[in-house]
C-alpha cells in the first residue's frame, strides 16, 4: 500500500504580516509517496528533482517532520519509506522547505489512516521546517497544509485563524533563477523599527484583514503596501521596483516580496488582469537577461491533498 | 431655532491598535448647543462642566472645528453661538478634547440642515483634535462621530473601516483621577521598538480584526495584549498591574489603557461579568485611596446624535 500527496507552495508575510500571514499557491508543489517496507524504522526511497536533498532522516526536511510525528505516535518502528519528488525551486521564496516538512508528515499520517487532524499535524510540520529554516514559524507551513489565506496570532502556540477569500482573489508569482538564501533575508533586517513605520504597517495590515472579511478589493489593494521589510530586501532581488511598478500598472492590487524572495508576488482582482499582469511581469526579467517562472492561480483553498491511494 | 447634540467619549488604541483603533461609549460624553443668532460668525454662548475652557473661538476645540467647517462651506457670515455643556473629565484618555470637536462640527451640520454626511464631517472634526493634541489623527474622534469600532488605516488620508460589535462585548472604563496629559503620555515612547515585539503586536492586532469578525471571543481575548505601548505607559497610571490583574481574574477578555490614560478600559463578555468587573477594578482604585468612576456600556453603534431640536 502507498499514498501519494501534493503538498502546495505558499507566499508568506503577503507584503504587510511578516512572520504572521501566508497563502497557499494552486501550483508548484512537492508531490511525496509514503509506503509500507519491511523492516523497522523510516527510510527515504528516493527523491527526485534535484540533487541537493539529503538521504539522511534527521536531516531531510520531509523525514524529521515525519519521524517526529510518527515518534508521538509510538510508531517509530513501522517500516515505512518515503519517496520525495521536488518540483519547485529551493530559496525560492515560495515555501520549498515548508511543502516539504508538509508533505512527509500529511503522507504519514495519511498512510496510518489519518489518526491525527490537519491541525494537530501543524505542529510536526513546522518542526520540519524549524529544521531547514532554524526558526520555529509557520507562515508557510500552515497555508501550505491546511489551504487558504492563514493568520498565525503566534508562532509559539501556533494559534492560527484561517481568513476569507474573496471569490476573485487571484495569486500572480514570479519566481526570478536568482538564489536568495532565507538566512541572507533574514539578517539584513534591522532588529529595530521605527515606532512610526510600525503604526502605518499595522494600519495597512488591520485593514487588509478587514478587507478580506468585507471582499473590498479597493480596500486589500490600499492596504498591501509594506512599510518594513520590503524597503529593506527589495535590494536582494534585481529589477524589484521595475517589476512593482508594472504590476501596479497592470492593474494589481498589491505586489510585494513572495516569502524571503526573490520570488515577486502581486494580487489581482480576475483571471484576465491577473494572466496579463503576470506574463509583463516575467517579461522584465526576461528583457534583463533573468530567466523566469510565472504562476498565476487562485488561493488554494485546500491545502495538503491525497493524489491517489 | 437651536440643536442640541451628544458626543461620545471614546477608548483609543485598544490596546493592540495604537493610533489606528478606536470605539465609541455611550457615557459619558459632551453636550453641545448651536443656535441661530442675531449677528455675524461663530462665537461661544456658554461653557458648563469646566472652568478650563478658553471663550475665544480660535483656541477652543468645539469652536475651531465648528468654524472649519463653516469656511469650508461659506458659510462663516452666519451668526451661530455654540454653548458647550462638558460632561466628561479632561486629560483622561476618553477622548475629551475629540468630543468637543465632534459635537462642535455636528451641531454646526445639525443646524444647517446637514449639508455634509457624518463621513464628510470628519475631517474638520480631526482638525479640532489637532488643535488640542497637536497631532493630526482620527482614533477617538471617528468613533466618537461615527459610533462603533473604527481601524483606521491612514491618519493623513483618514482611510477608515468601521469594524463589526459582536453583539455580547460590553466595555468598561474606569477612569481614576489622576490627570495625565497626552503630551507626556506621547513623550514617554520610544521613538524605536524591536521587530520582534511588532510582529507579536502585529498577530495580535490582525487576530483582534479576525475576532471581530467572527464574534470569537476568546480569540479577541488572547489577542488583546499589548507588547508595544502599555510596557512602556504603565508607569505612568497607579496601580495599573494590580486592576488589569483584577479585570483579568473577573472574566475580562482583555485589558489595557484607554488611549494616553490614565483610564483603563477592560472588555467582556456579557453584562453581568462587566459588571462585578467593573466594580473590582473601580475598588482598587479606591482601597488606594483615589477616587475613581466606572463607565459600563455597550460599544457605542451610533456615535454623535441629536438630542433635541
Amino acid at each position: 500500500m502507498e499514498i501519494r500527496v501534493f503538498a502546495p507552495a505558499s507566499v508568506a508575510n503577503i507584503g504587510v504580516g511578516y512572520d504572521i500571514l501566508g497563502f497557499a499557491l494552486e501550483k508548484p508543489g512537492d508531490e511525496i509517496v509514503a509506503r509500507f517496507i519491511d523492516g523497522k524504522g523510516l527510510s527515504i526511497g528516493q527523491i527526485s528533482g534535484t540533487n541537493r536533498l539529503p538521504f539522511s532522516v534527521d536531516k531531510n526536511t520531509a523525514t524529521y517532520a515525519a519521524q517526529a510525528l510518527l515518534n508521538y505516535l509510538g510508531k517509530e518502528d513501522l517500516g515505512i519509506e518515503l519517496d520525495i519528488h521536488k518540483k519547485m525551486p529551493f530559496g525560492s521564496g515560495l515555501g520549498s522547505s515548508a511543502a516539504s516538512a508538509v508533505g512527509g508528515v500529511f503522507a504519514v499520517n495519511a498512510l496510518l489512516g489519518s489518526p491525527l487532524t490537519k491541525k494537530e499535524l501543524l505542529h510536526f510540520a513546522v518542526l520540519g521546517e524549524q529544521l531547514a529554516d532554524g526558526s520555529y514559524h509557520a507562515d508557510n507551513v500552515a497555508p501550505s497544509l491546511l489551504g487558504g489565506i492563514i493568520l498565525i496570532r503566534d508562532n509559539t502556540s501556533l494559534d492560527i485563524t484561517s481568513l476569507p477569500i474573496p471569490d476573485d482573489l487571484i495569486a500572480v508569482v514570479i519566481y526570478p533563477e536568482v538564489e536568495v538564501l532565507t538566512r541572507d533575508s533574514r539578517n539584513i533586517l534591522k532588529p529595530e523599527i521605527s515606532l512610526q513605520k510600525c503604526v502605518a504597517q499595522t494600519g495597512n495590515l488591520a485593514s487588509f484583514v478587514a478587507g478580506l472579511y468585507r471582499s473590498d478589493y479597493e480596500l486589500i489593494g490600499r492596504s498591501l503596501t509594506d512599510h518594513i521589510i520590503e524597503p529593506q530586501r527589495a535590494v536582494l532581488i534585481p529589477h524589484f521596483y521595475e517589476i512593482k511598478k508594472m504590476a501596479l500598472k497592470m492593474g494589481a492590487l498589491g505586489c510585494s516580496i513572495s516569502g524571503a524572495g526573490p520570488s515577486i508576488f502581486a494580487l489581482f482582482k480576475g483571471e484576465s488582469e491577473a494572466n496579463k499582469g503576470s506574463e509583463a511581469m516575467k517579461n522584465i526579467f526576461i528583457q534583463h537577461g533573468i530567466n523566469a517562472t510565472p504562476y498565476t492561480s487562485n488561493i488554494n483553498s485546500q491545502g495538503a491533498v491525497v493524489l491517489s491511494l
